[in-house]
């Protein structure tokens, strides 16, 4: 993994000097994580600009005593310094060295009012400037290993409802919160640290709702089970939602189903590299429209996936770009008749130079349990 | 409910005056669950200074359109908005009106630097101006309400506990993530929502690491069991530490136990209205440094807990003031000697004018299981 990291931070550090800073403090422990791979609750890192022999050498990340161990193992390739308040102690330390430190970028989408200023009185004649969103950028395609993460996140759900469907989980008489439990209980079977969200998980009437909460509803021959849920590996999340039905389905709930269905293929069918999100967007829309349901898909298509659940880019009207060839998404149409039901599918996948890889596995045609 | 949040928009108000603030725009989740009871993931809230009758009908509560049913039950008595972008929204509407708002504070602890400029343009011409600290203020001293849910949340820990021990979940062979499972799953029988923090139980010398994460380490007779644990129940945490013995415990165990749990009623009995946080921990830490282990006690006494697992007050040299009644705080000392083992033992406890009400009320006898 040290690799990895290393080619991330020189990417950083190509875009540092394209911006014409010195440096940049990292304090957001996502970003520290995916340039380091240290995964405790408090760190820093400052990444220096200059692209001379030995830039890596100039790198530091600071964490607190707790994470001693830890840091020598995630971060054997830093130099690590040790002290409880990571953010200042670089701080402080720029502004020693306020001569090679003339601006030093930080994450202003992150830092607070209250804390830039302590930072910045610690960097004394040392400029911090604001330098938003560097390390997001670089985050929005992922690399091999990354990739890797989401398809064993995205294999554990599918493992997950494999074990659910196939073990009786989906009866008559079982609540929302029961079937919840047991679905996280068994990513954890297959090698998830935990859920990537609180599983979403609807009977009948209540999957009409589109981000429900289980509930104590009872499940009854006849409803739709609308399952949303990810699984979380190596801090890369997954997300699914599939749509099931108990016992044999009535007619309007195949017509939705197969509308959604057609509509996330097209939509998929869409994540091409170098498509408009919001063309990505209408493909899939455009078949829930022309059927007449237009006002009845009530969200954005999808969204990046990553170490957050919900990261750049947006599939939706309301997001602006294009994707390109390694950006995980999901595709993820949904048709919600109020008092009725709904169905939503949805997939993760990783958009490639021509087809997508698709990385939840488990079947689309329309499930009668 | 409604009551109790009503109350604290009060004290709130009361706050605002005494800083000749017009009002304050909260942009905290936690904040905003505090003042209004709402539980979802995107909302801000606009509360006003004047103690005017029918203040409370100024009071503005925003959040998006996935969350209308729940905001009309959550949110009944206050004017709700619905817009996503929820803190934007609440300041065009201050900007809106300006001659009433002259000088509206903001949560300069939470709120970033780029996003502040974004609320300061919105808002025109009301002054924004920095507000840090008065919602979390209130929170330190806890009211019936959430003392009644810190209670639930402790009793769960309780019986999963209990119960993990009567059903021989302490048993040779087992591995620490097995253990963690267990008990986390018990912890939801008992009503909890989740886990309050990621649980904590080492095995052996594991148990020498304060912050050690559960691994395939497994139980074996004269280990030391250290579990670190609490329940969430209503968005009140719980934070609990046993350390028990399988078999029959060493004579140093037995030394190390005694002494760790003379010192924690020390902390217990210094926990008095009005006590300074250094000296709550000086009664528990001398009691350790009188034995000679000193060095062994690598952390602070204790920390606040509520609406968060680590909140104010911090019972350590390093924190400062002094805790009155209400307050809810863990009282946590221990002692780790590297590669043998170690014992931590934890309660939570509420700060009362005479004798401190104990939370957590698992036994603290050495328990050989």
């Amino acid at each position: 993994m040290s690799e990895a990291h290393s080619h991330r931070r020189q990417a950083l550090r190509d875009r540092l000097r394209a911006q014409e800073l010195d440096a940049i403090l990292v304090t957001d422990l996502l970003n520290i994580r995916y340039l380091t791979g240290f995964t405790g609750s408090n760190a820093a890192l400052v990444v220096h600009a200059a692209d001379e022999p030995g830039a890596e050498s100039r790198t530091v990340f600071c964490t607190d005593g707790r994470y001693l161990t830890q840091a020598q193992e995630q971060v054997p390739d830093l130099e690590r310094v040790i002290d409880r308040a990571s953010d200042l102690t670089l701080a402080d330390r720029i502004g020693s060295a306020a001569a090679e430190h003339r601006r030093v970028g930080f994450e202003s989408q992150h830092v607070t009012v209250d804390r830039r200023d302590v930072l910045a009185e610690a960097a004394g004649k040392a400029e911090l400037v604001r330098a938003p969103g560097h390390v997001e950028h670089l985050r929005l395609v992922k690399d091999e290993t990354e990739i890797e993460a989401l398809r064993m996140a995205c294999a554990a759900a599918d493992r997950a409802l494999a074990d659910l469907i196939e073990h009786g989980g989906l009866r008559a008489g079982r609540t929302e919160l029961e079937v919840a439990r047991e679905l996280d209980s068994r990513m954890l079977d297959h090698g998830a640290a935990g859920p990537s969200f609180d599983t979403i998980i609807a009977f009948g009437a209540n999957s009409a709702v589109p981000h429900h909460r289980p509930t104590d509803a009872v499940l009854a021959t006849g409803d739709f089970v609308k399952m949303d849920f990810g699984a979380l590996v190596d801090g890369y999340h997954s997300d699914m939602t599939r749509t099931v039905v108990l016992g044999k389905p009535a007619d309007w709930q195949r017509e939705i189903y197969e509308l959604v269905r057609t509509s996330q293929a097209a939509g998929r069918a869409a994540v091409q590299d170098g498509a408009d999100v919001r063309e990505v967007d209408t493909a899939a829309r455009k078949v829930i429209e022309d059927a007449g349901y237009g006002e009845q898909f009530l969200h954005g298509l999808g969204h990046g996936v990553g170490l957050e659940i919900h990261e750049a880019p947006t599939l939706s009207q309301r997001g602006d770009g294009r994707i390109s060839a390694g950006m995980a998404v999901t595709v993820e149409p949904g048709v919600y008749l109020a008092g009725r039901g709904g169905v939503r599918i949805e997939d993760t996948l990783v958009v490639r130079p021509s087809t997508p890889e698709l990385l939840t596995l488990t079947t689309k045609e329309l499930v009668a349990v």
